[in-house]
């Protein structure tokens, strides 16, 4: 079959082995496949990974273990888990020692003309929300575990720093709480769309003068996190959505000077990011950049530095 | 001047005396009024008021210390206070034992040619706001007290008992959170606006079979304390909205065997209710019942209740 995979070299091949079905799993055939900023550090060499890149997917069964899946439009949760181990037994899943992770740990992903999933990973899709929508619901997900997670409050002042793809599901989610909330970002070519959605948009040269109660950092780098601790107030909470983060030293003398909670997040729940979909309160159109057939994957993956969302249409 | 008052009997008259603007107070000549439950309640003897009604309003400041109010377009919090006590000195400004309240408690309200109100509780309305749907800010503002003061996250379960005036507010809210959101009411004629925004509507004697994480009783009578008992789920949060609870005498069995957490809940922010409606995320428009001139209040009340939101224009 055809596939785009990274083997040390990011590779496109029309004769991949097809991917065996385990017991539990769903075979899925992908209709698009978002490209994503983690997809891009796999390609510079991000969590030793080698086999077929995709975690952000649409797509629809072709075979299952439990028939009524079969010819559904389903999105997935990207870890599949143990589903016995003591953390899986207490619902957290995405935190299973044993877990595989679709395209990013130990498990083939969606940039090919099938993959598997454990069937418990999947998510129909409502018939009002497209497939253009519908590939989003991963890292709306994502942006949907900050308020998982935090009380994030209508009368407090909110700060998302990085306007890339993650930012926008990001203060999508977050101008929904009815927060002040400014997107401090460096692609002031991007901002009508947030503008008219309420939300202030800044360069981090013009930073505003007065403190926040919360701060996101999904820029990626270092110098996301050295804003995020200019505009945080004491006893602020300071949300980690970089990758990067976990690889970074920080001084806890914010933590314990200034009684800043550091609240790291990761994947998130699906449910309620098809939820939002489908009650039309997530703009997904305006991020895509651009989109490309499967075969021309390489010169999608070159484009996608400095581009909102790029998608793989199989 | 025209006033809508109560006085033991509901009245209209046209010489009622204008009203006294003191020190650090804006005179207001409302554009628009709204008639709540409140209302209807005190002209039912609730809170023993005599005065002018009406604590919902948009209107425009003609007289005000500081001159920069002057010629506004405004929203008014309805809690009058002393701002120097212990309790206002904590933030706490709509819990001031001295306070008055607009329409409510020895402050006359705002259905007249003109009322004053603090300038420290005025809100300028955005521009892209109208009339019609800033006149629904201080509801707006006291569903959004919910989300102000617990923590609703995407994943849980959540009902709102009740269908009236508050309720269209309340899930309207909540339905931003992501979480799964059960409307229970006896009014289907007004359920289409809340199916078309994902938001599930049944009658009480349809409850599902499975109980709620969190349960909001906006009914204003008995039997919706009744409903949230029976569909809430050990541990979870019952969140009263009813002015009529604080008059009810409850068996805290539920709290005491079932851990069940009992929330009250009151007046909210304005400043994010204005920003949600800034942000086109609220829809008013289908809950306007009618509309009537000033001279017609009596009218409007006789036709208010089993009505959504009755208007009267000043
Ligand atoms: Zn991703
Ligand atoms: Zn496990
Ligand atoms: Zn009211
Ligand atoms: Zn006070």
């Amino acid at each position: 079959m055809r596939a785009i995979f990274f083997n040390g070299d990011l590779q496109y091949t029309t004769d991949y082995p097809d991917p065996v079905r385990q017991p539990g799993e769903a075979l899925i055939r992908p209709h698009l496949v978002g490209i994503c900023n983690t997809d891009l550090e796999i390609t510079r060499g991000y969590m030793n990974f080698r086999g077929v890149l995709g975690h952000e997917f649409v797509g629809t069964v072709v075979a299952s273990d439990d028939p009524s899946w079969q010819g559904k439009r389903v999105v997935g949760e990207i870890n599949a888990a143990c589903r016995r181990c003591p953390t899986c037994l207490r619902g957290d899943v995405s935190h299973c020692p044993q877990r595989t992770t679709l395209g990013i740990y130990r498990r083939d992903g969606a940039m090919a003309d099938l993959f598997t999933l454990p069937e418990a990973c999947l998510h129909e899709v409502p018939a009002s929300v497209s497939d253009e929508a519908a590939v989003f619901t991963e890292p709306l997900a994502a942006a949907l575990e900050i308020v998982e997670q935090s009380h994030i409050r209508p009368t407090e002042r909110v700060a998302v720093v990085g306007d890339g793809k993650l930012g926008a599901m990001i203060v999508q989610v977050l101008r929904l709480t009815g927060c002040e909330l400014t997107l401090i970002g460096r692609h002031p070519e991007r901002w009508d769309v947030y503008r008219q959605q309420g939300i202030t948009c800044v360069r981090s040269t013009d930073l505003p003068g007065t403190l926040f109660d919360v701060v996101v950092d999904c820029t990626g780098n270092p110098s996301g996190l050295n804003i995020a601790r200019q505009i945080i107030r004491p006893r602020g909470r300071l949300i980690l959505k970089s990758t990067f983060a976990a690889e970074t030293q920080l001084n806890l003398s914010m933590v314990v000077v200034d009684e800043i909670q550091l609240i790291g997040s990761r994947c998130g729940p699906f449910a309620p990011a098809l939820r939002l979909l489908e009650r039309g309160l997530i703009a997904t159109t305006p991020l895509i950049s651009a989109r490309y057939p499967l075969a021309e994957g390489l010169q999608a993956f070159a484009a996608a530095p400095g581009q909102l969302k790029v998608l793989l249409s199989v």
